[in-house]
Formats: structure tokens, C-alpha cells, sequence
């Protein structure tokens, strides 16, 4: 049984004539967790378990919630056993996200056409581990049509391998992010720790904020220099807090010396130096990400045995959109916001984001302010729709930066081809119940600049 | 290529037989912001830019999302210039109720089939400008079919030009509605100022809150003399604090003295303030309606350069349902609970609204509270749906009053006709989904009560 | 004109399939609200106005929405003026779920195949009233394909019915379910009567907390000896609140003597209690069932008029996220967790709920943590779809246990055939829309899985 088709999620006739266009798109993956050392190295995969089950915690969470023992999900059982109890739980997995992106993942990169359960496992286990000793993290990549990667790095990362990738004809860019959570999270206990890193490696004294500042700015020059073009950052909240400088002077002095900060006084910290570093991105004329809306590390019981990123995360608590609106308003008052996009992991926030954005869109750049593609929990058939739908309705979807795939894996650029697959059958249902005209040319604009056309042309690369 | 058909937004055969009952009704325009000079001087417009993006924030905001420079919005750019901006912005806002209202309105006012867009700005402008001629303020509105028109008032309005329009036959009423904003926002900084115009106007010294009352009521009776039946709150969430009637009279006087409340204190002021207007309401068998959810002005930029309603608002955060809840037992409880109509900005709130409303209905007014028809950034297709389904699944559709323009633009009433394919296409998926019977009579009347009836009775015009 | 037809909201002819499996299946009904004395006493009606009206606040609310007075709702109308007021307001009602529900009870249960309105009931009057001679609470369950049905239960009843009835061949078991909401709602006044009325029936001296748990332990037991499997709580929300043991002793006595607890107070001993009821539930392999977001009793005119449960109730504020995720860490990281199933009435929690869930689920069970069926003002088309949506997109759908009534009608067996054909509709458009493969067999499986056996294997009856 054939399940991944050519008119695969594309329903109507005008769908099918777009996805003929964004399929040819080559992709700029801009934010991504691939490991810049495993590019580099031209990593490449014993077997299919490795690549698929090795560190992928959505395939984790559906595991345990089918009742598959951990023994055969992250534990000691052998690969070919713990890909018998995947095969079996995503046989079963109707509506699932991961029953569409591991069959499109099995056609697009094994050329595997049936469906993958309890009786096809052995012949797709074989299948692909032959297929695997001739792929490798840039065959990959290359063969997936992809120009730029953004990696996501730590301010004080030295970027070795992005720096010996520079110098490499690999058909296709890798550029690091800046990614500062560490040092905004003050109140976490390893910050101080942090701090002396920063110092190490910037070669500055870190005595005042305005010493951090300073650091901070070796280092965004230092990302510069390597082609950086992104910040990012992982929020609880978008804070906002009204402060004095002096305040942050005083209370950054006081977590140097180790003494706790209250909430209102963290809070402080954080609005000051997000507003400082999105400052930064602005002359540099960065995108800045926040990526927001998230609950890490709920089960203790994981935590402990397997650590972080393994599937024991979800949304949180709702963020507040007054705090997003005031702290965005902080720096467009003075012209100094840059480019920006939002991601909440909460999907009720999808039109109250757009509704805050469309405030502060300011020209010559399209949509300054960017809506992130549907994220994390969000990134499935109907969180897609549903974002584009609020883009579409209360912003301009034509000028759309599109889709990322924020993973760990080298074979999640058949997301991209989800996502273009999705956009098109949004297109195409809006264009065939006649809200908006079968005008050819125009759509095919739209879909290309989504895809590729509106990444390159706002992120400058 | 002609874009508005007869069939538009019309996707079943149930949903075409409606819409030809729809199309008949005529219309009352319970809540709009047109200005009541315009009406009686009858205004004509030199030209389609001043018509189309003389005051409408939504365009402007998607012309800077679309990345055109504020020379081209609202600035000095030439009208035609302007107008061409618009053109190409609108051509690929795909999914934008703004593509769909501008077509709608170049189709019914303008008898305009095509498309606008950068290749035919000219002859659309041409068109239009030519049609200008013979149109104005008030043919616009009759052609319309447009029985009446509530504008929206400062309780220290003289009501002049709606004195003066209530001798003339204009082939409609234009009744004013009663919106006390002002007085209830004690927190602001004007409010000692308005005070002072208010006993002026009414001729009554405020020292006290029972005097704010006594002023109060001589407003609302000078209001019910020139046809008023209407009353309309903008807030931040609905108020609920418990308090003292002696509270009230003592924080009243503190803020008389220019002392500052705190905002227990504030909360208190508007529940008492809120419940004692609606007690009036109620008396005068008036409806009360409750705006609420959005949070104004985030733009700072914005505001300094272009003042109030320039695009620069957004839905705030989460209003308190309890609260809600709590504020309409507060009236009910004595059976002083007016008519209202409830509106949240915040699509999430649709449900919670819809089952609050249902705790408090009581005969005989069919649907005595009313969940308001979807506002703002919602009145578009899909918030329109999302509220339809919401209230029929809660509540009682066939007793809805339904829609309202909330403009300022004499071409809105294309947005009743959009209402009503929306809806006749609703309830059309309804039936042919098997979920309703085909049953003529009761369906032809549920859309004409919608369309019209309902709003008659509901209001008693 | 027949309204339900064999295909009623059978959508594709996958749908169709898949329903014909599913209505084989028989019921478990694991949550309900129907009175064991009735069941007992083999309860018949005197007439369909007794049997519909008779204690239905879902109904009551439309008629009130449709402006109907209360005296032909719960007044002293006569039956059939009753059942006319009734049959005209559903007549009208597009869009409600109680217009489906109710003709899908005349359908099912009296043969009837028309439309119910105000030209029809006194057909339909007649009709139903001669079936129901024939007909009582025994017949109707039975008839249903009814296997178990599980009542909701005060830990101090005495289980009288249940343990007569386990002694009688019914062709159905009945169950009682735990639910110790009064001893854990600490701030209501009459929760110091309620100790002592615990006392009494547990023989044990209540005089601190370590008592009660003792007390609470032995009615656990009771319950387990007459088949008790479940437990309820119903709660605005889930409480999470850091303490400490002697805490929790030192204000359990303050609130034995009398003295009000403050906030933080009473949510530490619900946190407390909550825990230590759940540990005894997980000890006793029990399924814990958490009902939280609703707004009790909002109409003070309804409930001085009628009481409780008589339609004044909605949505209440959103319930803390993080609260959820921290309590159930709080059981889960000691491996203490029962298996739960977690009910919000707010509609908007769907996706977070999912979220949570599958940071916590754990083997063997198959789906250890449950998103339980939307519940309430969400048990409808869109409302189930949703729920369905959510589940199978974040978790695992084919491990759902699927629906219950939750009701107190003897009749309301109907709606787990609309679950069951909502959810093959929904099956159906994911297959049809080319997302799952047509793979017969695995189908079957889910829908049979889903509808019966899903249930029998969690609850282990």
C-alpha cells in the first residue's frame, strides 16, 4: 500500500498546481539544534535507530504513551528491538504529527513507499541501514536541497567548526545563533559559574552591567565575524518591568556576590538586558527569536534518569501579551527594535500575537514583525493551519518568513516539504471557496517567496 | 476575472437558498462610530483614497506589514500614490478579510467585477472617483437599505445634529447610543476636567457620587428624548469588586481632590459606577453593551506621531470570566440585569462567554443576554464562524441580533452583506451535514430573524 | 421527513466503515450521576416531560436562552404545556447539541423518526408516554448494550443499593465511585459537619489529619469491597502548593476548632489531601478522575429559587497549567501516580492538557494518563471533535478510553452513540483526507479499542 503520494495533503486542484512550485524552492533552515562538530565531522548512522530513536523525545512521548516500556524506548534493549516496539506504536498512531513526518522521512530519504509496523519492520530495518552506510549528515543536507543552516550557540562557544566550515565547499552555508539563555536566566545557580566563563573567553572584566554589556558585545562581534545573523532565546515569558539603570547596576552586583534576587528584581534584570541585546541585533541588523510559553522538565522522574530534552516538557502557564506588547513598544519607541519573531508554544495565543505585532510593523522591511511558524507541540497538520490562518487574517501572510524545522535531526527537512505541502492546501481551499482569485502569478509569488524568497530577502544571507 | 459572484462565500446549495432571504432584510446598524455632522451635512468625498484610507486603521496596518513607508499610509504622499500602494498591498493580502471587504465594496457600491491590483489602480480609481460624484453620506446609507443607525456619544454631547436630522426624512433614523467611558475612567488624567464639563452640561453640581448619579440621569434622559435605546461601555475586563456604598462616596471625593486611587479602589469606582448605569439601562428598558479585551495605544511611535485609533491597539491579556460572571449576578440577583450584548476581543473567551450568558437568561426577551457578533480583529470569516458555532452550540442562535458594522465608513454595510453569505453558509454545513433537517419555514425565519427581526424587537425600534 | 438516518454524521464511506464496528461494541459507562436507588427500584416515568425535563438543566438553559418562561420549565405548568414550550424552543435550535441528543433519543429509544416541534408534540407526546409504560431505568440500561455503569458516591454513604444490586442479575453491573469532594472543600461552611458525619460512619475519632486519613482509608476500603474502582474530584482547579507534613496537621486542627483558613492555607491542604487520597488510589490500582474549570452557581436567583445544579453553572477563570504539571510530578516522581484521567471544562486547555500528559506517561498501562472525553459544555460535535483532535496529535489516540455520559437521564446512552459516530467521522476524514493509510484492520482495532475495550483493559472490571 502506497501512503505518501504525489498529492500527498494536497486536496483541491489549485493545491496541487502550487505544490508544483514550492517543491522546487531550495530551503534556508534558519534555527535549528544540529551539532556544527557532527556537520563537520560528516557524521554518519550505524542504523536506522541511531538516526531516528537516538535522541528524538516526540518519538519518546508516543512511545510511553502507547505503555512501551522505557527498557525499549531509551533503555538497554537492542536497536532492533526497540525499532520493533516503534514500528508497532506509530502503526497505530492515527493523527499523529509522527505517523505523517516518519513516513514522508522513509520515502523522501530511503524511498520506502509502504507502511512501517509490526510486519514491515524487519524489511525496513534492512532497508534502511543499507541505504545509511551510504548517507552522512552533509549528504543529507546537500541532497535535501538545503542553502543555509543556522545552528543555536552559546554565547561563549568558540564556533570551531563553524570556522572550519568556512573554508568548505559543502554545497550549502552553516552559520552560527546566538543564543544568550544562560546568561539572562540570573536566577538559575550555575549563573555566576557562567559569568566567569563569559569573562574567560571575552577577556573582560565582569564587575558592573555595563562590563557584561561590554563582553556580551566582544561576543556578538565575534559571531558576527563567523556569519551569524540570528539571536535567539528561550523564554518563559516575554518580561517587562519597568526599571532604572542604576536598579540593574545595583542588583546585577548583588547576584555577582551570590545573593538571590526577588521576582520583581530578576524580572528587571531580564527586561534590561533583552532590551540591551535586542538593541545590539538592531545596529546589526539581526533577527532576534524569542521563543516563548514553555514548561521544562516536569517529570523529576525523567529528569533524574535521563536529563534534559527527553520528553518531559509542555506549555505552560499562559504568557502575558500585555508584557510582549510593552516590551516591544520599549524599543520600537526609539526605532531600535529589529527584526523579531514570535513563538509562543501556546497555540490560544496565535491571533492576540499577530493582533500585538501588526502595532509595530513599520516599513522598508516586509513584516518586520514575524508570526514563527507553527512550534514544538504546535508543528503538526492542524498548528500549521491554524497559524497561518491568524497570519492570514490579521497580518500579511505574503510576507512570511516560513518554515524551520528547530531539530536535532539531519533528515527533518522533509518538514519543510510538510510545511510546503500544508501551505498549499491552505492556499488552494481559501482560492476554490472563492475568497481569493485563481490569479497564477500572484499565488505563485506567494508560495515561492514563503518557501524560500521572503527567508533570504529578510535575513540577508 | 470577476471575483464577487452571486454565489459568494456560498459553498452549498442550503446556503444559496438562505442567502436569497437574507439579501432582502433590510438593515439596522445598531453600533457603528459614523459621525452624526457627516450624516446631516450629508458628506461627499473628493475621491476614493479619502473614502478608503482617509480614518481605516485595518488597511493602514496592513500596508505596514506589507512593508510600505508611512508616507504612502498617512502621510503626504498624493492620493493616487497612496492608492496605488493599497492596490498592490491588497492584491496578495490572500486571507485577509480586508481582500474580501474591499472587493465586496468596490462590487456593490462601485458595480466594480474585477480585480485591484497594481495593473488596474488606475481604472479602479477612475471608476470610483467618477461614482463619488453622485454619492454622499447619506444616499450611501439609504442605498444600503439601512432603516437605522446608532451612533456612538459623550454623555456631554449636545446631540445637536441628531436634533436636527429627527425632523428631516432621510429614509432612515439615526438614533445616538450613550457611551460613558470618560466618567468611569477615574484613573485617568483628564477625569477631574471632565467632571467639570459634566456639570456643566448638566446643570448640576457633582460633589458627591449621588450628585455623579443625579448628572448622570439627566444625561441619560436628554439622551431617551432624541431616541436613544442604546448604551455602550469600552472596557479593559468587566469590573467586579466587592464594595460599600459609603466606599464609593469616599473615594469619589478623593479623587475629586486629584488624589490618586489605587487600584482596588479604582475597581470598586467602575462596579459601583457600572451597576448603577445598568440599573438606569435596565429602567429604560434600554441595551447595554460591553466592549472588552483590547489593549490601546501599544505603540508609543505610533501615538505621538498619529494620536488614538491608528492601528496601534492589539487584544490584551485574558479578561477574568469570574469576574464577568460575578458583575451580571450583581444586577440579576434584584432582577435589574439590562439587555446586554457581550463582546470580548479575545476569540478564546467565546465559549466561557456563551456559558456565563446561558446561567443568567431569563423570559420574556428571547436572548436577553446576547454574545455580540464577532468584533474587531475577529469580524472575518473565520471569527465570524468561530462565534456562530460557539453560540449555537451554547446557546440559542435563532434569538441572535447579530450584525453590526462598528465603522466609521459609510461603505460598511458591505460587511452586513458579508455577514450574511457567512452565515447562510454556516447553517448551510449544518444541514447538508445532516445535523438539521431541511426545513424551509424554520430555517427561512431563523435567517431573517438574524438578519433583521431579531434586531427590531430586541431593541424595540 | 426522517432526520436520523442510518449514516446520521457519517461524513465519508470510511466513516461509514468504521460505525458499523463500532456499534456492535457494548458500553461501560464509567462516570455517571444516575441515582443507584433508581436503578435498585427499577424507577419507571410517568410521562417524556418527567423523563426529559423533569431534572435536565442542559434543556432548561435553551429554554430560558429562547425566552421562555420559567414557569413552563421548572414551574407548575402541566407536563404537556411543558413539553410544548420544549418542543417549540428545540424546533428552533440549529446548531445545539440538545436537537441532535433529543432526536436521537426518540430515534433509539421510542422508534420515532420525525421532527419534533410545535405541530408534532402532541404525537410524540402520545407516543412516548405508551412506550414508557413498557420501559424503566433496568430496561432502558439494559437495552443500551450496557455492561457497567459507575455511579458518583459520598465516601460516607452507606453503598445500600449497590450492595443489593450486587447481589441481583440485572444483565449490568453498577458500581459506586469515589468522590470525596466535601471533606476536601475545607473553606465551606458545613465541612465541620461533615467530619463528624465521617466519624460516625468510619467509627474513628477524627482529631488530626493523620484521623482522617485513617477515617478516609477505611471508607476507601468499604467502597472496594462493593467493586469500587474509581475515584472523582471535582475542583476549580488542581491545586499545587508546597508544605510541609506538620503544617498540614497544625492547620487541619485550626480548622477542625472552627477558625477560617487563609488562602494559601486551604490550598496546601487540598495539595495535601489530593495527594494523599491519590496514593491510596494508586495503591488500590483505582482510576483517579480530576474535573476542574467550572464556575458553580452564578445565577443567586437560580439558586435561591431552585438550588443547586439547576443551570446557573459555566466556565470558570483558567486553571493554572504549571499547578496541574506540578501536582501530578509531585505523585509521579515517587512512582505514586494512579492512573487519571483529567477533565477541564475549559475548551481552550485541550492542547496544554495533551502536553502535560505525555511528560508523565509511563508503561505498562497503555495510556496511564487520559484526556477525558470533552466533558460538559464541551460534550458535542465540535467539542468532541476538538478533544479528539488534540489527543490524537499530542498523544496516542488508539489508547483512549473514550466516552461516558456523565448524566442523570436514563436515556442518555444515546450520546455514546454520537461519540461513536463523531469519532469515526473524525477517523474517517483523517483516512479519506490521505494522513492514514485505509488499513482495515488497524482501524478496527482503534475504533473497537476506543468504543469498549480501551475501557474494560484501564478500569480492569
Amino acid at each position: 500500500m502506497e501512503f505518501i503520494t504525489a498529492n500527498y495533503l494536497l486536496n483541491t486542484k489549485t493545491a496541487k498546481e502550487l505544490y508544483a512550485y514550492a517543491s522546487k524552492m531550495p530551503i534556508i533552515d534558519y534555527h535549528c539544534h544540529l551539532s556544527p562538530q557532527e556537520i563537520y565531522e560528516d557524521k554518519q548512522f550505524k542504523n536506522i535507530t541511531e538516526l531516528w530513536l537516538g535522541g528524538d523525545h516526540y518519538k519518546w512521548r508516543l512511545m510511553r504513551s502507547a505503555g512501551i516500556d522505557e527498557e525499549y524506548i531509551t533503555g538497554k534493549a537492542s536497536d532492533i528491538d526497540k525499532f520493533k516496539a516503534w514500528a508497532k506504536t506509530l502503526s497505530f498512531a492515527i493523527g499523529s504529527p509522527l505517523f505523517e513526518w516518519s513516513h514522508l522521512e522513509l520515502k523522501k530519504y530511503f524511498n520506502y513507499d509502504g507502511l512501517l509496523n509490526e510486519k514491515t519492520y524487519k524489511e525496513v530495518w534492512k532497508l534502511c541501514n543499507e541505504k545509511l552506510k551510504d548517507l552522512s549528515a552533509r549528504k543529507l543536507i546537500k541532497n535535501s536541497n538545503v542553502k543555509v543552516v543556522c545552528t543555536t550557540d552559546d554565547p561563549i562557544d568558540d564556533l570551531k567548526y563553524h570556522k572550519l566550515m568556512a573554508n568548505e565547499k559543502m554545497g550549502f552555508k552553516v552559520y552560527p545563533a546566538f543564543r544568550p539563555d544562560k546568561v539572562i536566566n540570573i536566577e538559575k545557580e550555575n549563573w555566576n559559574e557562567y559569568i566567569s566563563k563569559l569573562e574567560n573567553i571575552s577577556k573582560t572584566k565582569i564587575e558592573s552591567y555595563d562590563d557584561l554589556i561590554k563582553a556580551l558585545r566582544k561576543r556578538l562581534n565575534y559571531f558576527e565575524k563567523v556569519g551569524c545573523k540570528v539571536a535567539d532565546h528561550g523564554l518563559a515569558y516575554v518580561p517587562y518591568m519597568e526599571y532604572q539603570k542604576d536598579d540593574i547596576d545595583r542588583l546585577f552586583k548583588k547576584a555577582l556576590k551570590g545573593i538571590s534576587l526577588n521576582e520583581n528584581e530578576i524580572e528587571k534584570y531580564k527586561t534590561s538586558l533583552l532590551y540591551d541585546l535586542s538593541k545590539e541585533y538592531n545596529k546589526r541588523n539581526w533577527v532576534s527569536q524569542l521563543h516563548y510559553g514553555v514548561k521544562r522538565d516536569n517529570s523529576t522522574y525523567l529528569f533524574k534518569k535521563k536529563g534534559v530534552d527527553v520528553g518531559g516538557d509542555s506549555i505552560g502557564d499562559s504568557a502575558s501579551i500585555d508584557k510582549l506588547a510593552n516590551f516591544l513598544n520599549l524599543l520600537d519607541k526609539d526605532n531600535k527594535l529589529p527584526k523579531t519573531i514570535i513563538y509562543s508554544l501556546n497555540p490560544n495565543d496565535n491571533t492576540a500575537i499577530d493582533t500585538v505585532m501588526a502595532s509595530f510593523q513599520r516599513g522598508p522591511t516586509i513584516s518586520k514583525l514575524q508570526h514563527g511558524s507553527a512550534w514544538w507541540f504546535n508543528d503538526n497538520y492542524d498548528g500549521m493551519k491554524d497559524q497561518l490562518k491568524s497570519l492570514a487574517t490579521q497580518g500579511y501572510l505574503a510576507g512570511f518568513v516560513g518554515m524551520l524545522t528547530d531539530s536535532r535531526s539531519f533528515i527533518s527537512y522533509a518538514r519543510h516539504e510538510y510545511f510546503r505541502r500544508v501551505l498549499c492546501d491552505f492556499l488552494g481551499e481559501i482560492v476554490e471557496k472563492g475568497r481569493y482569485p485563481k490569479d497564477e502569478e500572484k499565488l505563485k509569488k506567494i508560495v515561492e517567496d514563503i518557501s524560500y524568497n521572503n527567508t533570504k530577502k529578510y535575513f540577508e544571507f
